[in-house]
Formats: structure tokens, sequence, C-alpha cells
């Protein structure tokens, strides 16, 4: 099995390095995998001038899956919009068609004290996003800057950008969401703002009738401010939660940041056939970056995400789970998770301390 | 001074008398107001056909304010949605060109355990959100059903919105929000989703060209993403926010939610003479309705917005605000704020102590 490893900006070297470090590790107990690394986001732009080169789409393409680190970079925010970092994630999920992003926020016991809320409030969260990936805002067009044609504002220049879904788009990420609540609590969520826009609306019809095929999965549908506001309220009343590419995008933020700890936090990014792209949540951190402070925890549990559902790894996918949970308990811990009473240690001594505890 | 009174459903008409009903009795003090009532939002739907009558809207342009209570009432939430009572409130916005949306999130601090976040986190916050109004995708043409006419979904269904602002939309609210930075503690963050939508880029680079006017106020970006988890992670960073209608919407609920205390936020929204509509930022509660439950403190403080922003009555605004200080100090509370050891009362009692502490 052959593993694109997409390092990209800032922290993302290091962290990917140890995620390919505690794969490398499982080698030894038979998992067959190898690497090849490419170049992306700012660390492509300053080497090839585009941020997603040709040559990185064609390995990812020639890949069984991608593991992905950060993109950004702010010294090249003034560059035009379609050579700064952050084009090479939304070129990459385009050209791969990853359709479905799986974002899980979850609380883990040691951490529930780095929440900003009440641990009463968040002890014991586990939610998913399902975030729609290649269509919404994201993508529609028309889009960009034209002379206003009509109302108040005729004559002058105005921007703007389609919102919009087709019906086979909603339906697919429909059916993956249904599939994983199925898996899961059995409840789901699905976020729109059907009282404003034409698009959530048909969200709203083409998910309620997708629902009718999984009697057994619990459908409510949330107004997406409602959704924020909910999220804070009381998070544990969620299991799964489906959404567009825009509100996704939001909400799942959000709901990461209610566990306190980003640097826990993994993803997938899928296409129809399982294959992946997988990613830690947080992002670049070019404030920290080079100097082993980063916690490479999210990167990892992005690479037995990899495993369960790209490879159907299960069980090296739980190994290393359990490892990280292990080391989370009794191990070494870097600065941003770090508290009194435990040893300290850096991003390599992290991966180390994981590689110990498989 | 004339202000239209609009109920609306649920809780609106027990809200709002409590707001008359202090103000009437500071005529006894001075203030001239005088009040007309008119139907909107489902009860407008029931009486007469339309969510937001035509005599409505006119009663509205022949006063100088109106107290606005809430609209929604789900058994209508099946109608076609230019029928739903959701419309009224969109509808009279635009009619009057109420641009500008002040939400402000404060934490009283007798009511500072209300909320899910750690107390130290909350205590003393004090935000305010300015939502642009009348613009964004929530108005923006054309928008619809359509078939698609290219790109991988060619030929089935899709539904799609506009997002779209023209310079002086971003322009005008620029103002409000650095004037109303000026007068606060100096700071204004403008949030947009800049490296994704044109819409949002044209939105930074208006605000950042507006903000050379104000030297003097510290202007800050941030994406809409990073600014859902930044207002967990460390609410008290932000002075006054600045963003768009959709964003508005989202952030804003978020932001109130923060307090844990929505049944005490008030806002108000207003055109560029100061003319304005207030109200409490929480929904309709039909659950509650009729049963003399429902917190009016948010209604009550968005009558003393009115006579600070439109009527210029700063004194008389400030005693109501003090007055519901008093009563959240030492006098009886509805069910929402109650807590042991203090007196409990209904929508009504909670009037009549306010109208006592004046
Ligand atoms: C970098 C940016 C374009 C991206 C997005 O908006 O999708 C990021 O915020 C994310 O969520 O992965
Ligand atoms: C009722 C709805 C149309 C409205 C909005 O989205 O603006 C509401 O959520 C609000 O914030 O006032």
């Amino acid at each position: 099995m052959k593993i694109a490893v997409m390092p990209g900006d800032g922290i993302g070297p290091e962290i990917t390095a140890q995620a390919v470090k505690v794969l490398e590790a499982l080698k030894t107990d038979g998992l067959q995998v190898e690497f090849e690394h490419a170049l992306i986001g700012g660390a492509a732009y300053r080497a090839t001038g585009v941020p997603l080169p040709e040559s990185t789409v064609a390995l990812a393409q020639a890949s069984d899956a991608v593991l992905f680190g950060a993109v950004g970079d702010f010294s090249l925010d003034t560059l035009p919009r379609h050579l700064r970092p952050e084009q090479a994630i939304l070129g990459i999920r385009k050209a791969l068609n990853l359709f479905a992003n799986f974002r899980p926020a979850m609380v883990y016991s040691e951490l529930a004290d780095a929440s900003t809320l009440r641990p009463e409030v968040v002890a014991g969260l586990d939610i998913l996003i399902v975030r729609e990936l290649t269509g919404d805002i994201y993508f529609g067009t028309p889009r960009g800057h034209r002379i206003a044609e009509d109302g108040p504002f005729k004559g002058e220049r105005e921007a703007f950008d389609t919102m919009r879904y087709a019906e086979t788009e909603i339906r697919r990420i429909a059916h993956v969401a249904f599939q994983a609540a199925r898996k899961r609590g059995g409840k789901l969520c699905s976020v729109d703002k059907a009282n404003v826009l034409e698009t959530t609306q048909f969200w709203r019809d083409v998910v309620t009738e997708v629902g009718k095929e999984y009697a057994d999965v619990e459908l409510s549908h949330m107004y997406v401010d409602n959704c924020a506001m909910q999220l804070l309220k009381n998070p544990k009343q969620f299991d799964v939660i489906v959404t567009g590419n825009l509100f996704g995008d939001i909400l799942s933020d959000e709901a990461s940041m209610l566990t306190g700890s980003i640097g826990m936090l993994p993803s997938a990014s899928l296409n129809e056939s399982n294959f992946g792209l997988y990613e830690p949540i947080h992002g670049s951190a070019p404030d920290i970056a080079g100097k082993d402070l980063a916690n490479p925890m999210a990167t990892v549990l992005s690479a037995a995400m990899m495993l369960r559902y790209t490879f159907g790894l299960e069980e090296y996918a739980s190994r290393i789970e359990k490892a990280v949970q292990t080391v989370l308990a009794s191990g070494p811990r870097t600065g941003d998770i770090w508290r009194e009473g435990k040893e300290r240690t850096g991003t390599s001594g992290m991966g180390d301390a994981i590689v110990a505890a498989l």
C-alpha cells in the first residue's frame, strides 16, 4: 500500500514525520506500507511557483491514500488568491473528489480540563461532524466582481459568489452520514438555513428523502444559527451532524474548540471509493514551526483513521489509538496538553513515546 | 414620539407588554411617547393571510421606532416559504432599510454562573457584534432551482443562491462599526472568509480602506471559522466584531450563548437616519407562550436601546438599564434566571419589579 506524504507548511513536516514513524514501527508487525513525499502549499509555491503542482496531484492519484500535514504561510497572504497555500487544499479536495469530510470532536477524559467549557458540559463528548467538501459556495460559479445591474446599488462595483448544490451531491453525503450514524449512536442532525436559503431548503428536502432508507436512524433538522448555540448549550445532544461545506467549516471548528485540545483531533476526507486524505484539523502554526514543540497526536490519529477507513485495517488502527491513550494516561506530553506532574517532551519525543506504547 | 409595537408570535405579546409598561411609567417623568400596535409574523398570517401586511409596514414608516417581540410558529413551517412568519422579519428589515444590526453579548456579574463556559472565561464579557442586515446571500439574486448546465452534475436538479455585496453596503456598515468601536474599547475585528469567497475578499478590502479614516481604532481581520473558535477559546479578546449578514447570524447567536442567558440580550436594527427596530435576540418560544413564564428583560433592555439610539435620550435609557440591574441584584426572577435564594416571579411580575426599581 502506497501512502503519499504531503507535509506542507509550518509544523507540517515535523508532525507528519511522527505519523510516518508510527506506521513504520507497525511494519515490523506485518503492516505493508511504503511512502512517497510531495510538496504542497507554501512549500510547493516556493519551490515550483504554484501551491499545488501537477506532480503532487499525480502522486496522490497513483497512491492509495494521502497523509497530509498542514498548509498556510502568512508571508504569502498577499499573493493573488490562486497562488496562496490554502488553494492547494481546495484544489486537491476537488481534484480527488474528496466530498466526504469526517471531523470527530471528542474529549479525552485525561484532557477534560482543557476545555473552556465547564467539565460537566463536555466530559465524554463524542460528536462526529460530516461536512460536504467539494460543493457549495466554495466552488459554485459564477463568482467574481461585476458592476451591479439593478437594485439600489446599480452601477457600482460589487463582488459575488454562488452557493449551489445538485441533488446527487446532497444525496451521496447524506448516505455517508446516515451510515456513520448507524454505526454510532443512531442519531443524525442535518444543519441548514432552510428558512432563508433556497440551496439549503433543497438540502433539507433531499436529506429527508434519503432518510426514508434509514428508518433505524433518528433524523432531525436544525438551523445553522441555532446549531452554533446548541453546540455551546448542550453539545452532548449531538451524535452525528451533517452539513454543507460552508456551514461545516464554521461548525466543525466551533465543535473542535469545545474539546479545548485541537492538537488531538484528526480528520478524514474521502471519495466514493474510500480513497482518502488524512490530516490533523489544526493549522500550520508557523509561530512554533521547526522548534520541536508541536503535538503530533492529531496527525498520528489521522494515520489511524487512514488504516481504518481506506485500508480496512481496524486492528492496526485501534492499536495506534490505544497507544495514544496510553501516552495520554502515563506518558510525556507536549506543551499544549502539558499539566503539573507530567513529563514534558517535544514533537519527536511524543512520536517515540507512541511507538514505545504500541 | 410614536412607537409602533409589533408583538408577533409566541411570547411576543407578553414581553412587549412589559416594555410598554416600563416606557409608560417613564411618561409620568416627562417621557413623551405614544404607542400603536400592528400584527406581524404568524399572528398577521392568521389574521390577514400574509406575515407582513402592508399596513404594518406603513405604520412602521409613520412611526419613529419599532418595538418588536418575536416571530415564529412551528405550526406554520409547512407553508410556502414566502408565507412563513420569519419572512416578515426579513421583509421589514429590507422595507425599512435596517442595514445595521447591533447585538451586544454581555455577561451580568449576577448571572456569570449561567454560562456553560468556565466563569473566568466569560466573567465581565462585553462584546458588540455589528451585523450587516439587508445584503449578502439573504437577499442576493438570482436564487432558486434550475437544471445544472455544466460541470459533473450537468442535467440534474440543483438549487442555488447568490452571495453579494456592493461597495456602498460594505462601506456604510464599516463606518457604523468603526464609530461604535471608537465609543467603546477602540478595537474592531472584521470577520470574513477571504481565503475562499470573492465577496468577502472584497469585504476585507473595503473595510481596510474605510479603516484609514479611523486611525484611532485598531482594526484586525479574522476568518469566520477561526472566529467561531476564538469566541470559545478567549471571547474577551474581542471588543466590536463586524461581519456580513450570514456570518453575523451564526456568530451573534454563538456569542449570545456564551453568556448563558439569552433572555437578557437586546438588539437594535438601524437605518441611515437612526430609525430603528428593537427586539430581544431570543425567539418566540411557543412552548411557554401565554403562561407568564417568559423573561421580559431583553425586551425592556431593547426599549432602553431605542431611547438611546433613536431618540438620543441617554438619561432615560440608563435609568431603565439601572432598574434592570437593581432587579437582577435584589429583585424577583423569572425561571430562566432563577437561583436558590431568589424570589420567583412571572413575566408580568418582572415588569412590575422593573417599574418599581425605576
Ligand atoms: C484553508 C481553508 C480553505 C479551509 C476551508 O475553509 O475549508 C480550512 O479552513 C479547512 O477547514 O480545512
Ligand atoms: C428568523 C431568521 C430569518 C433570522 C435571520 O436569519 O436573520 C433570525 O435568525 C435572526 O437572526 O434574526
